[in-house]
């Protein structure tokens, strides 16, 4: 049977923690019994399974000082994390941004903090948080532009991890014999277009974080940077038409990293999306271009997801 | 919301009637009361609404008589169309071969039988009545080689049909710039290469029907043969990989017309797919290679699955 998971866990009405783990920080929140968010910390994260449970602890600590609660108070845990994740013991493989190679999260911060642990991928995370925090139901495909290029997949208000917890995957979906070697093995994968670490590869004048200085190249007339970000534009909106071709969904949210490049690049997605509708009237049907929604800044949506996923 | 439906209808337990409207055919089954088909029959159909009318009323007088219960014990009556169906009413729209261009489907197969009609997509229908007969649960994908190619999915259990019914048509995902034009109005669909339409333009030595020719004519050595196999071959495989990477189901149904190529195409397919994981370990985790299964000859799988899904 596929795992599923309620975005609200039916888990009794509780207090519960969530948090997003990246490369550089955690980012933390307390929901408090109506899954509303009661507090936010974030620390910069340390290396390696030690530094990472010492810095979640902290967190821990501080949400707990902040709200008023003790630890014990939090009926549950929820931890989403890049790379895979296997559910429900929560090792992490492969998490390489954290020093990481193989840990089991779930069972050692659950011994730290005291408090039950859930781990999630985080883009599932952050597709269950978006879902909440934007007040989406139905069938919604989270479309994170990360590093990578990756969906979280919500049915009917449930998210869908797949059989091996796959789903969503697309970025490794190959559309171009032709392209660029992906470090997943295969060759011109939907990642090696669009992402963080295709836009460095492509215009690697932009340095190691392009994004912020991306749009100015390319009014300053950078013929590399519009490449990179025509690239980007037309891989994106290829990763949603494979989404809404697969899954039909009601909503695509636009998240990750990359989506602060703002009106520029929905706009841009919006009107390649628009222009395949007047092509073939088979997509113009799906209504993809009138379907985008982009995750606002600032919004802790992996956090809270990861919480709302959390289970006693 | 997104339209769902439970495999197994929640009306009380009842005899149902289902149909698969093919080009050439209608097949009907009856159910029991325990879902088990107790009556098979299937007649020419004629062409346009009044046409299919007559025969479906036809086999709803045949099959009240082979299992000796009037028309009105039967509790429902489902069909299952190819091309665009509008839920729940059940209007059709563009079922060329049937030679309609818009019919009320649903309400005029009421009216005419006494029987409450639900009408749904072939595929979809015999997704539902793969899963049924082959006694497959959690998430499948259905994927269809008929005259096109398009995939049915199943998530734990429910049929998944989309925000606007085009969930699983992945047959019109383009995947080469330089391909053929499609029907639909894009060039290089999957559709283009994989599937009875793209056989008959790859390999127009075949003539209408080239499936029952095509393995001889490969064995016998013509190269033009040959490529048409691989292009369907390949091209089934990358559709797999598309449900893959965004469903990531349990299980993988080849269905339709050209799964009677039987080993040769299923174990090409398999090597395929197999050539791919020992390529990436990405892949391999998904472990396509050993979730395909193939629908047994002779299956009624979408007149079953219409008559599960069919709601009184």
């Amino acid at each position: 049977m596929t795992p599923t998971q309620p975005i609200v866990s039916d888990a009794k009405r509780a207090a519960r923690i969530g948090m997003d783990i990246g490369g550089s920080k955690i980012a933390a929140v307390s929901l408090d019994e109506d899954a509303r968010i009661e507090a936010e910390a974030t620390l910069p994260v340390a290396m390696g399974a030690a530094g990472v449970l010492d810095t979640a602890a902290g967190l821990v600590a501080e949400l707990a000082e902040r709200t008023g609660r003790a630890p014990s108070d939090f009926a549950s845990l929820g931890v989403g994390v890049p790379g895979q994740v296997q559910r429900p013991r929560g090792t992490v493989r492969h998490a390489y941004n954290l020093e990481i190679e193989e840990m089991e999260l779930g069972e050692l911060l659950s011994a730290r903090t005291g408090i039950p642990v859930s781990v999630d991928n985080d883009v599932t995370a952050a597709s269950i948080g978006a879902a909440h925090l934007m007040g989406l139901d139905g069938t919604i495909a989270y479309l994170n532009l990360g590093t990578g290029l990756a969906a979280g997949i919500i049915i009917d208000g449930r998210a869908r991890r797949g059989a091996n917890g796959v789903a969503g995957e697309i970025g490794h979906l190959p559309i171009d014999p032709l392209g660029r070697p992906c470090n997943c093995g295969q060759v011109g994968c939907l990642e090696t277009v669009a992402g963080g670490m295709a836009l460095r590869n492509h215009w690697p004048a932009g340095g190691a974080d392009p994004g912020r200085r991306l749009l100015r190249a390319v009014e300053a007339g950078d013929d590399d940077a519009r490449r990179a970000f025509d690239l980007l534009v037309s891989g994106t909106a290829r990763a949603i038409r494979v989404l809404g071709l697969t899954i039909d969904p009601d909503t695509v949210v636009i998240g990750g990293g990359l989506r602060l490049l703002g009106a520029p690049l929905i706009d841009g997605i919006r009107r390649t999306l628009e222009t395949w509708e007047a092509e073939t009237s088979f997509f113009a049907q799906l209504g993809m271009s009138r379907r985008l929604h982009v995750l606002p800044e600032g919004s802790p949506a992996a956090a809270v997801g990861a919480a709302l996923a959390s289970r006693a």
